[in-house]
C-alpha cells in the first residue's frame, strides 16, 4: 500500500511531489500580497500606507487516490485565519463531496480565490452579502456545460460562539454555460438560506447563559479598499430570524475581451411585529487582455480561468451596493464605485496590481455624503 | 558530511524524505478535527453546534543520525498554541533524552497524541488532573518489558507568567509490560511533584511587582465534549504551596479485546491554617475490533498501537471524576460519565468517529444536579 | 518553462529541492530557541524562569532564476508575528532589489538574523535605537570591497495602525571593507530618517477620527535579557514630529580572535517650543574561537561568518545606553551591562550559548539606581 516512487516536479511555480501513478500527491507553498494606498480625502481623514493584504502558509496532499485535503492558514495582522481547511472525496472525474471550512457555493467572487480574482477587493455588493467560509459539506458535480454544487454549512470557525445552538446555512449554486471554447457565456443563479445564531447573554449571577433572545444580522462594506479598513456602508438588522439571499451571475468574453456581473438581494426575516429588511447590489466588469491571447473558461470551478504568465489585462468596474430600507427604517447607506485599473502577470508566481476608484456615498453613509478617490496597487507573490 | 542522494517515500500515508544512509530525514505534514454535537439538555442550556477541534502544521527533521527536532503548532480557534516542540538526542536504540515543550510522562492518556486516543475527548479525569505540555527535558529508557521516562519542567510557554519566579516540576512513569506479543498486559505508575508560580499583583504606584503572594491552583473537566466547553465541575485551592499527583494505570489485551483504566489522585499542599485538598477519579474503556485483527502493543511508548487502515472499533467507557473535599471545605463537583461509540479507521490518513455520552453532575457542579446525554461525531484527517 | 528534475539535497542540515539548471529550488525549516535564565536581584523582584524565545516556520523558494521569495513566520508567546516576508529580484550576481517586510539596513546586528548573533540578547542600544522590521523596499549592491543597501519604508505590519496616515522611513548602509581574506577590518556607517504616524483619537461621537494630534517616539530596552520582559530603561517622547538616528559600526579579526562595535545616536525633532531630545549608546565585543578555526568574512550580508558545527566560541561585551537628555527634561536611564560567556556550535543545526551579566543602571531607570546579576542559557535549534 506504500510507494517508494515518488517524483518532484514544478508545476507553475510551485513544487509538488507524487507518486507514478498519480495516487499520491503533496504540496506546500504560501502567498503574500503587500498593498499600498493613497487616499484623496474628501469629509472622512482617510488612512493613507502600506499593509501585508494576506499572507497564507498552505499544505495540501491527494491520498489514496479517491482523497484530497487542504489545510490553508492565513496570519495576516497578527491574526491566525482558517481558510480553506477541507477533506475531499471524489466520486468520480466529475464529482467530489467536501467536508470542512470553505467558501459556501454562492456566485463567482465569493467562491473565487483572491488570488485570481481580477480587481484588488472584492465589490462591495459581494463584501456586503457574501457567506463567506463556513464549517460544512457540500456535493458539487459538472458536465460539459453545467456546474451545480450544494451544501450545508454551520457556523464560521474563526467565530464561533461556544455557548449556545449555532445557526446553520443551505446554500447552492447552478451555473450554465452553453459555449466554453471559443466564446463563453455563462449564466448561473444562486440561493442561500440561513438561520440566526442563538446569543449569549449574562445572566443574574455573573455567570453566562444561552437565553434565546434578540440576534442581529450584519450588513456591511468597506470603499473597494482595505488599508482604510472603515465600513462607510452598514447595517444591523435586530430581531432577525433568519436571512435568504439569491444571485445571478453572467461572463461573456470574445477574444481578448470579457464582461463580467453579478446582482445580489438579500433579505432578512424578523420577528413579528418587525419589518423585513432588504438590500442589494450589483457589479459590472470588462477586462481586456492587452497581452496574452484570449480568454479561457475553467468548468471544474466556472469561471473564467487565470490569464497566463506575461499577460496585461486591463480593467474597468462599476459596483452599487444599497443598504437602506425606508419600509423597515433601516438605513446603512448606498455605495456608488467605479474603478480602472490593470493586471500584469509577471510570472506564474508574481503579479502587479494598479487601480484607481472613485467612491461615492450617500448620506446615509458613515461620515454622510461624500465622494473621494484613491490610488492602490498590489505586488503579489505566491509558490 | 553533506548528502545528495536523498530519497522520497510515503510511508501510512505521510511524506518523508530521507538519505540513503538513514542520517537525515524530513517530514511536514497536517491534521485536522472537525466535530459536530447535538446535545440533549437538563437544567443548562447547552450549546449545540461544529467546530473545528484541533488544526496543525508540523515540521520534523531526523539530524547528523543522532538528533530528532519536531515543530507542532495548533491554530484552532484562531490562536496560536505551541504543542510538540522539541529536540531529541538518542542515546543508543532503547534511550534519549529530550529538551523543549512536551507532554509530561505521566499516565497512558495524558502521554498519548489525541491523533490515537480512542475517545473524542480526554476522560474528565485525566483532563483534570493532566500535568500537560510544559518546558523541560526528560530521559526515557525502554527494554523488552519495561518502559521509564523521568523529566523537570518549568512552566507552560502558552500562558507563561513574565514578572515572577516560575514554579517547577518534577514527573516520571514508569510500566512494567510482561506480555506485550500475543497477550497483552501491562501495569504503570506515575508521579509528579510540582511548586507554585508566584504572583504578579500591581502595586500601589500602578506599577506591576512580583510579591510573592498567595497562590491558587485549580482543577476542572469539561463534560466530556469540547463544543460546550464550560467547565461543569471545578475547585479552585487558594493559598496552595505545592501539589503531588500519582497515578495507576492499566491495560490489558487478548486478541480483538482490550480494557485500559488509569486512578489518579491528587493532593495540593496549603499554607499552615488551611487543610490541604484532595481530589481524584478514574476511567476504565474496553475496546472491540470488529473489523481488522488483533491489538498490537508499541513498546517504545507503552500503550497499545493505532488500529490499522480498514479497521472498525467498538468501545466503551465509564469515567468519574470528584472535586469534592468536605474536610478543606471545597466542593467542586462531581462527575460520572459513560460513553458508548466507535471508530471507523477508513485509511492511514483519515477516521470517523461516533459518541453518545450520558453525563451525570452532582449538586455541586457548575449549575447543580443534572444529567444530560449527547451525540458527538468526528471527522479527522492528517498527512 | 516547468522542469521536471528536481534533486533533493541536505546541505548544512537544511533540506533543498531544485532544478538542475538552478533555476528553481525551495526550501521548508523551522527554528527554535528554548531559554532559562537565573536573576540575582536587586531592588527589583526578578522573574527567573524559562521560555521559547522564539519558534518559527519558514518556506522559501528561487523562482525562474532571477526572483527569491521568503516566507517567514514567528509563533513565540502564543502570538503571530511576521519576520522576513519578501520578494527579491536578482539585478545581476552583486545587487537586487527586494519588496517587502524586512530589516531596514542600519548596522550590524540590526542587520543580523538572531540565529548568527554572537549573545543571546541585543546590546541594550541596538534593542532601544533598532528601525526593526518594516513593510517597503530596497536596493543593494555589493563589490570586492563595499556593500550599500538603501530602502524606502512604511510601518511595522503587526502594528499597523489602520485609519490614520502612516509615517515612513529612509534608510541607508554603506560599509568599506579593505581586509576581508586572512585579516579582516570592517568600518561602517548608516543613517535612517523616520515621519511619526498620525495617531487615531475618539471624537465626541465615540467613532474614532483621525485628527493629525500629538505624535510620540519611544525608546526603551529591556535588562539584557528576556525572560525578565520589563524595560528598565525607556523615553517616551511626546509632540515628535521625526526623528534622525546615524551608526558607525567596525569590525576587525585576525585568526581566531575577532572585536566588533556600534555607536548609535538618535534625535527627535520635536515642534516648536519642544526642546528636540538625543540620546546614543555604544557596545564594544569581543570573540576568541577556541575551537573551530579562524574567523570568516561574508560580503553579501557584510559582517562576520557563522563559525563552523563544531567550533566553542568565548565572548565578552561592554555595552551602555544613555537615554537621558537634561536639556529636553527627559530621563529615560542609563544602563552599562557586561556579559562574558560562550557559544558551542555543536553542528549545523544546533548550538548552546551561556552567558553572565552584571547590569548597572542609573537613578533615572524603572525602579531607581540598581545592580543585578543573571545566569543565562539557550538551546538553539533549526533546520
Amino acid at each position: 500500500q506504500n510507494s517508494n516512487d515518488l517524483k518532484l516536479s514544478v508545476n507553475k511555480g510551485s513544487i509538488k511531489v507524487a507518486t507514478e501513478d498519480g495516487h499520491f500527491s503533496f504540496g506546500m507553498g504560501g502567498r503574500v500580497y503587500m498593498d499600498a494606498a493613497a487616499y484623496f480625502d474628501d469629509k472622512t481623514d482617510l488612512g493613507s500606507g502600506s499593509e501585508i493584504r494576506d499572507i497564507r502558509l498552505l499544505m495540501k496532499a491527494d491520498l489514496w487516490k479517491k482523497w484530497n485535503a487542504k489545510i490553508n492558514i492565513g496570519f495576516a495582522n497578527g491574526k491566525v485565519s482558517l481558510k480553506d481547511v477541507w477533506l475531499m472525496y471524489k466520486i468520480n472525474k466529475n464529482s467530489f463531496v467536501r467536508a470542512g471550512h470553505f467558501l459556501e457555493p454562492f456566485g463567482i467572487e465569493q467562491t473565487e480565490s483572491s488570488k485570481t480574482t481580477k480587481f484588488m477587493h472584492a465589490s462591495s455588493t459581494v463584501e456586503a452579502f457574501r457567506p463567506g467560509r463556513n464549517l460544512g459539506f457540500s456535493y458539487a458535480t459538472w458536465s460539459e456545460k453545467t456546474f451545480w454544487e450544494a451544501g450545508l454549512f454551520g457556523s464560521d470557525v474563526n467565530n464561533s460562539n461556544k455557548r449556545t445552538d449555532e445557526g446553520y446555512g443551505i446554500t447552492s449554486r447552478f451555473v450554465f454555460t452553453p459555449y466554453s471554447k471559443d466564446h463563453i457565456f455563462h449564466v448561473g443563479i444562486s440561493g442561500t438560506y440561513r438561520s440566526v445564531d442563538k446569543i449569549e447573554e449574562l445572566n443574574g449571577y455573573g455567570y453566562y447563559a444561552s437565553y434565546q433572545s434578540e440576534s442581529s444580522i450584519k450588513y456591511g462594506s468597506r470603499a473597494a479598499t482595505h488599508i482604510e479598513d472603515r465600513k462607510f456602508i452598514s447595517a444591523g438588522v435586530e430581531e432577525a430570524k433568519s436571512q435568504i439571499k439569491y444571485g445571478f451571475e453572467m461572463i461573456a468574453a470574445k477574444g481578448p475581451l470579457s464582461i463580467q456581473g453579478e446582482y445580489i438581494s438579500a433579505k432578512v426575516n424578523r420577528k413579528s411585529n418587525f419589518e423585513d429588511y432588504s438590500a442589494n447590489g450589483f457589479y459590472t466588469q470588462v477586462g481586456w487582455l492587452v497581452k496574452g491571447g484570449n480568454y479561457k473558461y475553467k468548468m471544474k470551478s466556472a469561471r473564467l480561468a487565470k490569464p497566463g504568465p506575461g499577460s496585461v489585462e486591463l480593467l474597468a468596474r462599476y459596483n452599487q451596493t444599497d443598504l437602506n430600507d425606508s419600509d423597515a427604517l433601516i438605513m446603512g447607506g448606498k455605495q456608488k464605485d467605479i474603478t480602472v485599473g490593470g493586471t500584469w502577470y509577471v510570472n506564474h508566481n508574481v503579479l502587479v496590481k494598479f487601480h484607481f476608484t472613485n467612491v461615492d456615498l450617500d448620506e446615509n453613509s458613515l461620515n454622510g455624503e461624500e465622494n473621494f478617490n484613491m490610488i492602490q496597487t498590489r505586488l503579489q507573490f505566491s509558490f
